[in-house]
C-alpha cells in the first residue's frame, strides 16, 4: 500500500544520523566507512519494525533489507537487542529533528495552534498510518527490555523539556499566568499528543488529535492573562 | 516477576465471558463444553499477548498453555487473526466490565476524581506494567489487520460514550456549562487516559497518568456553572 507517512518517515530518518555513531568515530572506534554500514543497518532494522513491530523483525530480515552479511551486523551489535536500542536512538533523533524546531518556534497561542496543525497534517497525508513511532516502541517494548525502555522515556524527556521551554518562555514574556504550572502543561500536552496519536491510528481519523490537542490548547488559553 | 497488574488482570479474564461465544451457544453451534474450551483457548492468547504481543506469540504456545491440540484450536478458529478478534473482544469486554459501572456511578467532579484515582491506584499496585491493554494492540495491529482495528476502534467507542455519558448527566442537571462539549471532552479524556497509560508505562511512575487526568478533570471543572 501507498504511504505517504511511511514514505516521509522513511525520508526523514534516511537524513537522521545516530549521535552515538558519531562519537565513536571521533573516539576512532568507527572508520567512516564503519558508520554508513552501521547507519545503514540502523535504518532498515528501523524501516522493518515500523511495519512488522520489534517481536515480527528478524535479525536475517534485516541483513537481507540492509544488504549486509550476518557478520556485519554482529560486528556493530551484539545482540538484537543493541540493535533495537539504536533503532530507538534513531526514531527519537528523527522525531525531535522536526519538533525542537518546531517547538522553538512557537512565541504564543498562534504558534501552539500552527505546531499542532503541522501535527495534524501529517497524520492526515499519511492516511492516519504510523501512529508515533517511539510509542509504538514503547508500547512493546516497556514491560520487557529495561534498557530499552529507558532509552524511550529519554526520548520523551527531550519532547516533553521543549514543549515545556515554548510555556515557559510564554510564562518570562507574561502572556502565560505566572501561577500556571509549564511542567505539568506540557506532561499533558504529551501525553494529550500520544493518546491523540493513537486513537487517530486506531479509528483512522484525524478526529481524536485534533479534540485532544484543540482541548489542550483551549485549557492553556484559558490560563492566558489579559495581556497574553 | 511477580506482577500485580498481570495477576489482577488475568483475574478480572478469567471472569470475563465472551458475548459472542454466548451468542452462537444460544444459536445451537457450541455446545456448553465447546464455549469452555474456546473460552480457555482465547485466555491463554490474551495472557500470551499481554506479556510478548501478537506478533512474539505463536499458536503453539497457545496451544500448550490452553491444554488443547492443535486441531482443537482450528475447529474454533480459522486462523491466529480470527483468535487474536477474540482477545480483542475478551480484552475489550474485561475493560468495561470495570469501566461501565465505574463510569455510570460518576455523579459530577467528585466522582470523575474517585474514577481517576481508581486507575492511578490499580497502575501503582501494578508497578505501572501493562499500560492498556486494548491500547497495546491497537497501537500493533492497526495499520496491519483491519478488522482487528475495527475491532479495538469498537471497544474505544464503547468506552468513550460511557465518559460522554457520565458528563451528559452532570450537564443534564445544571451542572456543567449548557455549552460545553461532552463529545469532545469524552475524546480528550479517552486520549489523556490513553497517553497518561502510555507514558506511565514507559517511565514507570503514576505521575504522567495522574497528570493528564488532572488536567482534563480542572479543565471540566473550570466549566462548571455555579450550582456544580
Amino acid at each position: 500500500m501507498e504511504c505517504q507517512l511511511q514514505k516521509n518517515w522513511y525520508r526523514a530518518c534516511m537524513t537522521t544520523s545516530l549521535p552515538t555513531a558519531t562519537r565513536r568515530r571521533a573516539r576512532g572506534e568507527l572508520t567512516r566507512k564503519g558508520e554508513q554500514t552501521r547507519l545503514r543497518i540502523v535504518r532498515a532494522a528501523a524501516e522493518l519494525v515500523l511495519e512488522q513491530g520489534v517481536a515480527g523483525t528478524t535479525l536475517d530480515e534485516v541483513r537481507a533489507v540492509a544488504g549486509v552479511s550476518s557478520s556485519q551486523i554482529y560486528h556493530y551489535f551484539a545482540d538484537k537487542q543493541a540493535l533495537i536500542r539504536a533503532v530507538i536512538e534513531l526514531q527519537a533523533d528523527t522525531i525531535m529533528g522536526t519538533q525542537e524546531p518546531a517547538l522553538a518556534a512557537v512565541d504564543g497561542l498562534a504558534g501552539l495552534r500552527s505546531w499542532r496543525d503541522s501535527i495534524v497534517q501529517y497524520q492526515r497525508e499519511a492516511d492516519c498510518r504510523g501512529g508515533c513511532p517511539l510509542g509504538s516502541l514503547g508500547s512493546e517494548l516497556a514491560d520487557n527490555y529495561d534498557d530499552a525502555r529507558r532509552d524511550v522515556a529519554a526520548g520523551f524527556g527531550r519532547w516533553e523539556k521543549v514543549i515545556c521551554s515554548a510555556l515557559r518562555r510564554m510564562q518570562a514574556r507574561g502572556e502565560l499566568a505566572a501561577d500556571a504550572n509549564p511542567d505539568d502543561l506540557a506532561t499533558a500536552t504529551l501525553a494529550a499528543l500520544q493518546g491523540g496519536l493513537l486513537l487517530t491510528q486506531i479509528e483512522k481519523s484525524t478526529r481524536p488529535l485534533e479534540t485532544a490537542l484543540d482541548t489542550m490548547i483551549s485549557l492553556i488559553a484559558s490560563r492566558l492573562t489579559s495581556t497574553g
